[in-house]
Formats: C-alpha cells, sequence, structure tokens
C-alpha cells in the first residue's frame, strides 16, 4: 500500500477519542481507532522511507518511566519520540528521591512540567500496573487542572501486568501485512500458547494482550497452556465477548497438539501463573521475602514439568501447510542456544528470524502512531502536510 | 500579567551583566538582574503557553554535572535546556574515568568541547560545592582563553554548599505572584525555620539562600532554629546587610512560634547543623569514616530533642490570619505520611499542595531564564522576535 | 586555514569509498580518505566557529554501545551528534535484557530501526572487540537486505582491540596543525613508546593504532616498549608496510632513551602486553577467574620493574631541541599528582597541559567528520551549502 492509501483508509474511520486521551489497554479503544493507529503507524513509516521528517514538535520532552528493564521497548519509545520530534528524558526511579518518601502524585507532577508524552512500563507485580498508570494519569489531571502542568501529558502504555498494548498492536501489524490486510484474518487460526521456559515469572500482559486483540480481528483464538497457568479471568471475559462480536472464537485448552494443528498463527511463549503471580504481589506488600522465594523455587519446579510444552519441528509440521506463522516478542529462549531447553527450536527460530524481527520493527511506529493521535487534532490533514512539505530527514 | 508587560518589565532594567557570566549565588547579582531573570521566566512561560517555540538554539549541548542525585533538579534542567533546544548531557562522575586520578581542571576541558551551558549540583560538602564550581569556571575560562574551547559554556549553580538560587528564585517568583507583585512583598513577615525530619544532613542551601534572597524584598525575615543549628555565618551577614538596603529586617530566634507568630509566608525545613557539617567534611578529607558514622548517629539523636519543630495546624493557625504561604522546595518529611513524625502536618501539606506545585513548576523557567540572559545580548528583543515569528512548539 | 581552503583540498582528494562504509581501522581506508575526514572536520569545525549550523538530520539517533566505560569518548560521541542533529541513545548492555541469553544477532537489529550511526567501543578483550564491531556490522547489513532496517546504520569504531582510530586521527590532525601541514611531517621521528604505570591492562589499541597511522606520514616511527610488551605482530606488520609505502620508516627498541633521543614527537603511555592479554583472553572464554587474578598480579609486578619508563624532564631535553611535542590520549597517569609514580613528570605534563587538550578537542570533530563522509554524496558541496544558508546555531 501506499502512503495514500493510508490516509484514504484513515478517513473512513472514526477515531476522534484518541485526541488527547491516554493508551492504557486495546480494549479501551474502538475497532476504527486501532484500525487509524495502523494506518497512521504505516503513513508515519512511508514518510520516514521516503526520507521526509515527520517532526510536529519543535520541541518537548517525552518521559520513559519504566520500573523493569528492557531494551526493545526503551529504544521503541525514544525512536518513536524522536521520530516526532521530542527529547527522552529517562526517569530512573532507583535515582530519584522516591526513595526517600516521594510519593507518586508529587512524582507524577515534578517530572511533567514540560513533558508532553509519559511512556509507562511496570509490569511487575500483578495488580499493580495498571492501577499505577491509571493514578499517574489521574494525577497529571488533576495538575493540569489545577494549573500546575501548562499541558496535559499523554500517557502511553509501555506494558503493564494486564496489556501490552505497544507489542501485540505491532504483532497484529505484522499478521496484518504477513496477511495481506486486516480482513483476511477473519477465520484464521491463531494459537496463543505457553511455552516452557526455564526462567522464572515472565509477564502475563503478552498472552492477555494478545488473546484481548486477536479476537477482535475475526479469528478463531485458541489459548493453551498447561493446568495451573491461567491468565486473568476479566481477560478471559473480554476475549470471549470481542469473539462473539468479531464473528470469531475463542476457546481454551490444556493441550499445545491441540492449539497448534492447522494454525495459521501461532505464538508460542512461556508465562507465569496468574494465581501465584497474585500470591507473588500479597507476600511482597507483606514483606515476606522468604515466601516470595520459596514460590520462585516452586514455580521453577512446576515449569519443568512442561518441558513439552516447546515449539518443535515436529509441532510446526502440524500446522496449516505446515506453514504457520510463528511469532514472539522477543527473546525467546531458544533451546540450544539461550539455555538447554526452551521455548522453540532452535531450527523454527532461525527460520523466521526475518519476520520475527520485521515483528519487532514495528512498535516504534505504534508507539509514534499512538503519540501521533492523541497529540493532532486533524492526522490525515498533519500526515499530507507533511508528505507535501517533504522537510528532508537527512539532507544528503 | 501579558508577555508585553514582561517586556515593557524588562526595558526598565539594567541587566547587561547577565550576559556571558556565570550564576552561582543571588548575591552576587544586582536586584535589577534578578528581576530581569523574573520576567524572562514569565516571558518564557507565555510563549510556551501560547505553544510558541522558544528555541534559540539550532544545536547544542547542556551538560548536567550532578554530585548528588536529584529528580526535580535534573527534570527542571532538562526541561529548561529542551524550551532552549539544547540536547542534555549527563555527566556522571561515577561513570567516567574521574576516578583514575582525572583532575578537574581536564575534566572542566574534556566535557566542555561543544557545551554551551554546565548545570553543577554540588551540595554533599561544607566548604566544597561553591569551591568546585569556580573552579570549574576558572578553568572553562582557560581553556577557552588558550583555544581549547571555541565557546566558554556558562556555569548555571544547581545548588551548592552555600546558596540554592534556581530554588529559592522559583520560590520568590512563587512568592510575587501570590502576593501581586514583587512590591507586595514589603514590609512581610517570612519564617524561614528550621523543622524537624527524621533523615540526616539535609543541605544548608535553602535556609541560606532564602534568608539571602528574601531580605533583598523589603521582607521582615525571621531565622529560627534550634540552638546548635546555625547556618553559615558570613551568609547571615549578607542578610543582615541585605536588609538594612532595602528597608526590610533579618532576624533570628530559637522559638519556632515566635517565627510563626502573625508571619505572612512560612518555610519550615530540615537542615544539618553547619558546624557538624564542617565537622563532618574534616572527617571526610581525613578519611575518617568512623568519625562520620559516630557523628551522624550523634546527630540523629540531636535531632530526634527538637521533634516539636513540626508545622502543624495548631502553629499555622497563629501566623496572619490563619492563613500563611506555606512554602516548600520538595519532597517533604510529611508526618505520618513518608515518616511517622516529620516537617509537616499531613493536612497542612494537602492543604497547599496545589500552591507547592505551582512553586516547583517556576524552576524549568528560572533555570531557562538564567541561561536566556547568559546567551542572548538582546533578551528584549529576541523575545519579542520569538513571539512575532510564531513557530509552533507543536505543530497541531 | 580558512573554510574555503579545507573545501579545496578536498576537492583533489577520492573519497567516495567512505560513502555508506563503516569505519573499523585506519588501515582498511586509503591516504585520500583520511585526508578528506581531515578537511572535513576542519571544515566542520570552522562552521561552528563561525556560529553556523551544521545539522544535516531533522531526526535519528546514534547509539553509542560501549562495553567499556569513557568519559571523553562518549562526550566527544555525543557532541559529533548533535553538531549533525542526531539525538544520542545510549545501549547500555548491562541495563538490558542482553545478559538473558539475546545474541549479538538480534540486540544489532532491535537498536536499530531508527539509528543512523552507531559507536562502538569494545576494547576490553584482545581478540574480541574487532571481532564484535565486524558482527555488528555484518547483521545490520542482512538486516537492512531482508528490510528489517529501512536504512544501514553505519559503524564508527570508538575503540576496539585493534585500533583506536578516532584518538589517533585526532592526535594526528593535531600533529598536523602543530607542523603546519601535513607535508611536514615526512622524515619527523615520532617516538611511540611505553611508560610505566601502577595501573593493570591499559588496551594495546593506541600504540597500534599511532604506528599503524603514523607510519603513512613519511616519518620515522619508533616503538619503544621493555622486552615483553609486544603489541600485536599483525600490526607491526602493516607498520613496516606502511613505512616502507610512505618513504618512511618503522623501528622497535627496547631502550626508552633511544627512541626519545632527537625525536620532533613523543607518545609515552602505558600498555599491557598483547601476549598476557590474549592468555587472559583465554582465562576469561574458560571462566577461570582465578587465573585471571594470578595474571594480573604478575602483570602489576612485572610493570614494577620498569618504573625507569618514565617521561622525565630529563628525558624531554634530549629530544630535538629539547622541544618535542609531547602526546597523551589522557587521562596520564602523572607522577605526584594521579599515582606516586606514573607516565609522566608533572612538570612536563603542565607544560603540555594545553596542547594536549587541543590534541583532546579535536575528536568531536574527527567523529563528526567520519559520520558526515558516511552520509553524504557530495560533502564538499553540502558543505558549501551549509556556509551559504548560515542557519545561525545560537541566535543571539
Amino acid at each position: 500500500m501506499a502512503f495514500k492509501d493510508y490516509l484514504q483508509a484513515l478517513k473512513k474511520l472514526e477515531y476522534q477519542n484518541l485526541f488527547e486521551n491516554d493508551f492504557f489497554l486495546t480494549w479501551d479503544k474502538s475497532d476504527d481507532e486501532l484500525k487509524a493507529i495502523f494506518a497512521v503507524a504505516e503513513a508515519l513509516r512511508a514518510l520516514r522511507t521516503n526520507n521526509k521528517s515527520a517532526k510536529i514538535f519543535d520541541s518537548g520532552l517525552g518521559i520513559s518511566l519504566f520500573r523493569d528493564n528492557s531494551t526493545r521497548t526503551r529504544f521503541s519509545f525514544a525512536s518513536a519520540c524522536n521520530l516526532l520530534g521530542l527529547e527522552v528524558q529517562d526517569f530512573d526511579e532507583g535515582k530519584s528521591q522516591q526513595a526517600h518518601g516521594e510519593t507518586v502524585k508529587e512524582t507524577a507532577n515534578m517530572i511533567s512540567f514540560m513533558a508532553d508524552v509519559i511512556g509507562i512500563r511496570d509490569d511487575m507485580y500483578i495488580g499493580k500496573g495498571h492501577t499505577y498508570q491509571k493514578a499517574f494519569a489521574d494525577y497529571v489531571n488533576e495538575g493540569y487542572q489545577d494549573g500546575v502542568l501548562e499541558q496535559r501529558p499523554i500517557i502511553v502504555n509501555l506494558q503493564c501486568d494486564i496489556d501490552h498494548p505497544t507489542q501485540i498492536m505491532s504483532d497484529t501489524l505484522h499478521i496484518i501485512n504477513e496477511m495481506g490486510g486486516i480482513e483476511n484474518i477473519k477465520g484464521k487460526k491463531i494459537a496463543m500458547t505457553w511455552a516452557y521456559s526455564p526462567s522464572y515469572g515472565k509477564p502475563l500482559s503478552v498472552p492477555q494482550g494478545a488473546i484481548g486483540l486477536f479476537t477482535r480481528l475475526g479469528a478463531e483464538v485458541v489459548l493453551a497452556h498447561p493446568e495451573g497457568y491461567e491468565v486473568m479471568a476479566e481477560v478471559e471475559e473480554i476475549a470471549k465477548k470481542n469473539a462473539i462480536a468479531s464473528g470469531g472464537s475463542f476457546t481454551k485448552t490444556n493441550d499445545m497438539t491441540e492449539a497448534f494443528k492447522d494454525a495459521d498463527i501461532v505464538y508460542p511463549k512461556s508465562w507465569a501463573p496468574f494465581a501465584a503471580m497474585e500470591k507473588r504481589t500479597a507476600f511482597y506488600g507483606e514483606g515476606k521475602f522468604d515466601e516470595i522465594d520459596k514460590l520462585e523455587k516452586e514455580l521453577l519446579k512446576q515449569n519443568a514439568k512442561h518441558k513439552d510444552w516447546t515449539c518443535t519441528e515436529a509441532l510446526m509440521a502440524t500446522t496449516k501447510d505446515g506453514n504457520a506463522l510463528y511469532l514472539h516478542c522477543l527473546p525467546a529462549d531458544i533451546t540450544g542456544v539461550s539455555c538447554a531447553e526452551g521455548e522453540v527450536d532452535a531450527s523454527v527460530f532461525d527460520r523466521y528470524r526475518v519476520p520475527l524481527y520485521k515483528e519487532a520493527s514495528y512498535k516504534p511506529y505504534i508507539i509514534a502512531a499512538m503519540i501521533f493521535m492523541q497529540k493532532i487534532k486533524n492526522p490525515a490533514e498533519k500526515l499530507q502536510e507533511l508528505w507535501d512539505q517533504d522537510q528532508k530527514r537527512l539532507d544528503k
């Protein structure tokens, strides 16, 4: 598709509610709004590929507030901000005086005086991340209404305990492009399955985000995991409702083989059991660190019972034409490469390496598109203007 | 006041000495110079509020050299730099080769090759911070004269052992706006008082900066602290002289109640005793870390004798109309919130939360105004030009 | 020389191969190519000195990937990027998920989605740094060819185990300017000599880079070190060939006095023995950390036998007219200043302090010139355009 096609697509959509609103969860947004973000992401990529500047900010700050380490998301956010003309300032709580008893309310205001966007990653504790982001948003809202802040910075969820919208939307844009259009995902079987990893406690936001979004595309979404590896019940409810609305389906199984059988798309990935993560959060709140250590050991032992949950060549052969699209949010635990036994066979991973990297490459554009829609009142018009003004990004 | 009023105010002031000069201490500067900075800070804020770019740099670096952690000041400096078009580069001595015996002189030159501004925070040791900043300035001066540096970067004191000009000027701009003009501060009673905190060794730069600047406004400034919590004698001398010159007064008391009585403005805040801090610096110099530990324990014990030095509702009720303006540089030690017993009652703090955040919100503009005056020969003309050119900061 | 002279010089040179190529080692490049970088470095400096913007990027990222700490190189890279309009994003492997088994290939792609330049410093292990940089370059190349990356970011070697091109080219530009032209270096005696330092394991990239580049200038290059402090044999081979081609010479000695005798230029600096460093890399690979500790102790003991290898006033007096140009990459181990006994007498160092700082001041321009040549197809034309457009860097 060409630049003008993305603008054309955009014109048919209702997305005004994205303007000056935070992005927390994909299911807070309408189908049109998500489609608009996909279209804008592609339009921004087209601008860049054509060496045209997409700067809409003359100056301004994007704050990255990460409560967990991350290369990919950090770089994606920085790239998105830079593309639009914002400078990134990292807020590292470790470095700050937060430890001295500074409250979230105060922090939210203090780092927002000249902030246009705040990207928050907080996926460490179940029941905490989303709550933190919402609280943060309320505080900057208050700050804006009280005249403390000149502008109300917009929040972008860069991963919470419930959803990982920038990841899943990148995954989805990848699927759209691989399938030749969002309409072609209808009826496709997508297997979101647990896979074994020797490391403990991977976030649930990816499988949750996946079932929350893929079910809106009219796909046959299967969630597969060993018993005891349930995700949040409320997200399953959302997936069910979405599937009904979209004419797709949402089913669950404890059998990885069943999930892979004839699947068009597979997303095998480790995660921690929700119930255990809830327990962990409670222990954390009570300062019971011995109990946390014990729990981690138990979970590793539990994980180890399911080493057969791994994406092998044999399993891949059972997918549609033996050729399902393999997805991963990266980094993957690759058997014999990054660990002795992991989520995926090295040969499978290698075969999909280029598509996997492409999948990841959408993230900066998804984030930039979110910010663009949050900040620009008439995005189609502004994109056209950026195209026509033809300011060279690198003036060779 | 509108943008043009700030320019009008500026035209009546003598401030040419700010140009290409460092900013170390407020008492190095004339009344006119400080007023000019207030006017420019407000003009820059007006540009921003009106979505007009204040970029005067096409490229360039602002170096933040922090020898102590800080969220607020770090973000304020980054915001100020970004507003004017400078990119911030943090110089973290821990990360650098300073430990390998690199001298300050060498560092000063090595980080300044393309630096326009260097913001230094060095408040850890009495007798060291200001000295360090002055030495740093001398070295970049030399480097410039010797042809090592193409431009002479300007130093902004982001807190030293003697003064905290960006903080106190933000406090003062807040007072000016709350009182409806700088002329209305004349005759007002301002109580800068010590308050109990369970943490040890808070810097003296805030009370010292406060008595050094508030006494220039014609105010009745009272410095209150328990016996043994004296601030630097030379700053008290400055406060005395300033009070005489401005027609205000500077008095001291060991009675918090007396200080609060009928006060228009109160600034209750913990700090460490100067004499103890001097001792600590000496121990540090001699490598006597055991002695430092012992001293810290003694000081905490000493602090604990003065838990009654706290800003209660009862005490606030004794201020002018029971309604004094409560100031704090944040973060505050709030009783029952950030600590069991602290500087201020939670209900008092909560009542003043919005004004306190506004007080803090001036800092990026104060810093930007300092840089602006140091770099721009005809600030009034340039501000008018920025207003008229109307380059949108965010082109919505 | 004036701006137009640098452009004039540029016009006589063949340098098209620099365009869109990485910079790993000076001996990968032709004499013309190196001369072109010197000319562009000076032209960029002239733009800056004349307050003219050298921004060629409207937006874009420069990634600094440092596997060892560094103030100077970090700031030089940041300054170079800022000069050209790129924002720096640090990739700190410690902070990232590299430790979780992420491969270099994946990292190379993940941090390059919007990267224009990647500056890599990796000098810790003999046999590793250059190899890492080449692998990294191969991976981004693949990523570009596979359509993962929209542009192919360019690699700049900010120091590896073999060469330190940005350092040695800065040193050389300093020599050129001190000698009044590159042609005046012909026949000059340059002593690259080992010197004692109490610290262990300094990289070999400086002496190796020095003999690799200085021998191309028609100079009489002498490499001096105690027995056992050999550098990489393959770099010595390159130095020999270069000397023959340039009409200069390359000789070795184990006598510092002989090296200094009548030298026009001296570069006394500590480094670790190549053979020991190879052993160390092997131990590291085998996880034999006890052996590494033992080796370090042995090396320190070995170093201590050569405390007489130090740049004294007496030794300086034996150089040409007692007045050789003293070079150092900084920071130096200065006797009685940064250590009890070190590489150089304090009085010698002090006498050369200003030239040493100037030597260092070329590095941001060398790096910027490398990037400029890698990114701009017609550099002479573009430089002229930047000069004529006369966009003020700081609009005073």
